[in-house]
């Protein structure tokens, strides 16, 4: 029996009405023949509860117990979803994490998979079951005790049961209808893509694109699950929203598929420090340590002296999350006085915004940079920063023009055009 | 180590400052040199919440689902409850009850404990843990499912584990500071008891003094643990509450400890039956199978003849809690139809109430009877029903005399004195 996972967000199963709305898409696929593996989230809301009481009730609190409160959430939606799919007659039952079981890390909080044994499930597909409904976002540490596997879990949970069980798709609802080439509420000229490859989705899920979950999309690309993103509050059909899958299902190939955005980056320059060997794993060695997110990295040609010295001097620059700011400044001074480095400013700039394109093409295509460079130089926009990998070009600029920056590399591109 | 059960129910939970309140008192008998664990219920009305969402999803629900979403309540207090107390430094865990495990029937909705299994929770107080905290309510089915013990069942929970651990005293904490003589509500002389005999809570908590699930008490009783019932809202210490305790514990012997009542009560006389053998099994088979809980029978003397016969009749009366009359009613008119019983009339009387005296002492002492209808005759309230057990004399009377009843019969034992 082909087998399909269906995954179910927290706005998907909010209230009793939206869970049966979900039961129904479910019991669609049922008729047209599929096995079924519905992994749901907590109903929206329910999991903020649940943190706010651990963090009101202890501020440094054991994230064991986190674990065993928070994944309480999903074993409610499981529960009711797989009685609203038996009033449906549907054969459906539900399943904890510890049943199943889902085998994780004991790295509460952010659990990793370990295993998905197959044997329990499959015997009771064998038995006639036809929907097994699995609490997602949790799992079973190798204590015997919960875990939950981090803030959109569910996503990584529907990839890996996809996986583990060779499903024909992986389907997640959610509440919007796909990934657009950019974000709509930028630009109407946004378009919904019917298709995007793995690596294309991963750089935009990390570029700030919130549909889908950044580990989810790493785990469908390893196992070739093929993801859809759709809507749960429209009618849908095997066409419907946006496939992420394998390049060589893409037919058609833009050198750009989409662009992405993110506003939460701040920009750190360390003024005059020595150029020398080993100068960069002397500043970004205690970053790491300090668990600072560097994103980009530029390092001006050496120019300037050490003060009072003839040695070789430079300005490093680095980009993080906005919120991180405090812990790299922190790790910089300590290391200053720690002698490990010297600088004569360090300067924080938190008022600046990331805009990337990102295409497979552009592997193939020469080009690309010099299009958006001039794009951005034709509306005046100065770059601060620029970073690239084998399928994206990111740049730091301003955050007051990141919106025309969008708007204007959407055009430049033709993205509104299929 | 000494061990303590310490209960609390969901009003003790209610909310983060009620389980702070809660920990509080767990941090108390910590410091008193005792290992604790601790049974929490849901917070009040979470349990209530969530029935009703698998009511509204599910009419003619599967008990296991059920029992999956429903116990999900005690999970997230038993965290929050081990969250605070580390916050508090006291070494403690949470404990799901499939954790344990607590090994159930497969009863769903209604199971029953196979066993507690002692080594995981010993193994964790010899490494250092001071509490252990338990999911009340709840336990694992032999399918390896969760399931549930009831309402009230979090109560059985405390003493189930205060046996299985061999625990010097298991603490039931309520909104009420003790056992009293009767309802204060009905009379201010009402006098809350220091100790209580296990048979005698019995009667009572199966006679409508709502504060110990009937189950809990039974168990208690069998495995000779001392529960003591007390209030969480209250400075509390080793002499708060009422001790319910094997009655060679209890040194003041009075004849009559306490005045039950019961609003619930139904009457029902079925007129002119046969007075023959078998004719009591023909009535209260039925209404057995049919799932009505009889609780007082009286049979008149044979006086009447059947209509149109020289065989000898009678009348038999009953009593059941009033939802159950519908119930009651049809098993007699079906067993009538099927000809394996004949009356003239069905009389149903839901106007009445019970009032009872319970003491152990009776069994030693004649006249409880005697002093019990006398002081009712001295009111002028007529007796409709009598029933006894040892230690029991039960009335069924009208039911706007039942204050009076009540308050009189306080009286006439002088329960009011110590």
């Amino acid at each position: 029996m082909p087998l399909l996972v269906m995954k179910f967000g927290g706005t998907s199963v909010a209230d009793l009405a939206r869970i049966e709305n979900a039961a129904e898409k479910v019991r669609r696929e049922v008729e047209r023949g599929y096995d079924v593996i519905v992994i749901v989230s907590a109903m929206s809301g329910k999991t903020n509860e649940l943190v706010s009481w651990v963090e009101q009730t202890s501020k440094l609190y054991d994230a064991r117990e986190y674990d065993a409160v928070v994944a309480s959430g999903e074993n409610i939606s499981a529960g009711l979803m797989a009685l609203r799919l038996q009033e449906m007659g549907v054969p459906a039952r539900s399943w904890q994490g510890w049943q199943v079981p889902i085998n994780t890390t004991s790295a509460h909080g952010s659990a990793r998979f370990v295993s998905i044994p197959r044997d329990h499930l499959d015997a009771k597909f064998a038995e006639g079951f036809k929907v097994a409904v699995v609490a997602g976002f949790q799992g079973l540490s190798p204590e015997g005790r919960v875990t939950t596997l981090g803030r959109g879990g569910s996503d990584t949970t529907a990839v890996a049961f996809a996986a583990a069980f060779g499903a024909e798709r992986c389907d997640i609802y959610t509440d919007v209808d796909g990934v657009y080439t950019t974000d709509p509420r930028i630009t109407e000229k946004a378009r919904k893509l019917d298709r995007i490859a793995f690596e294309e989705m991963l750089e935009l899920a990390s570029l700030g694109a919130k549909v889908l979950q950044t580990r989810s999309v790493e785990l469908a690309m390893r196992y070739k699950v093929r993801l859809r993103v759709l809507s749960s509050f429209e009618d849908t059909d095997e066409n419907s929203g946006t496939l992420v899958c394998d390049e060589e299902e893409i037919m058609e190939s833009k050198v750009v598929s989409g662009v992405a955005y993110s506003r939460d980056e701040a920009k750190i320059t360390l003024v005059t420090i020595e150029d020398r060997p080993g100068i960069a794993a002397a500043i970004f060695g205690p970053l790491a340590e300090a668990g600072v997110n560097v994103d980009m990295i530029v390092q001006n040609v050496s120019e300037k002296h050490m003060d009072g010295s003839t040695r070789a001097a430079t300005d490093m620059t680095f980009s993080c999350p906005t919120n991180q700011v405090a812990r790299a400044k922190k790790a910089m001074e300590d290391a200053a006085a720690a002698g490990s480095i010297r600088y004569a400013d360090l300067i924080v700039d938190t008022d600046v915004a990331k805009v990337s394109v990102v295409g497979i093409g552009m592997r193939s295509h020469a080009g690309v940079a010099a299009r958006m460079f001039d794009a951005l130089a034709a509306e005046n926009i100065n770059i601060k920063v620029i970073g690239t990998s084998e399928i994206k070009i990111s740049v730091l600029i301003d955050r007051k023009y990141m919106e025309l920056a969008v708007q204007a590399l959407h055009g430049v591109f033709e993205l509104d055009k299929a």
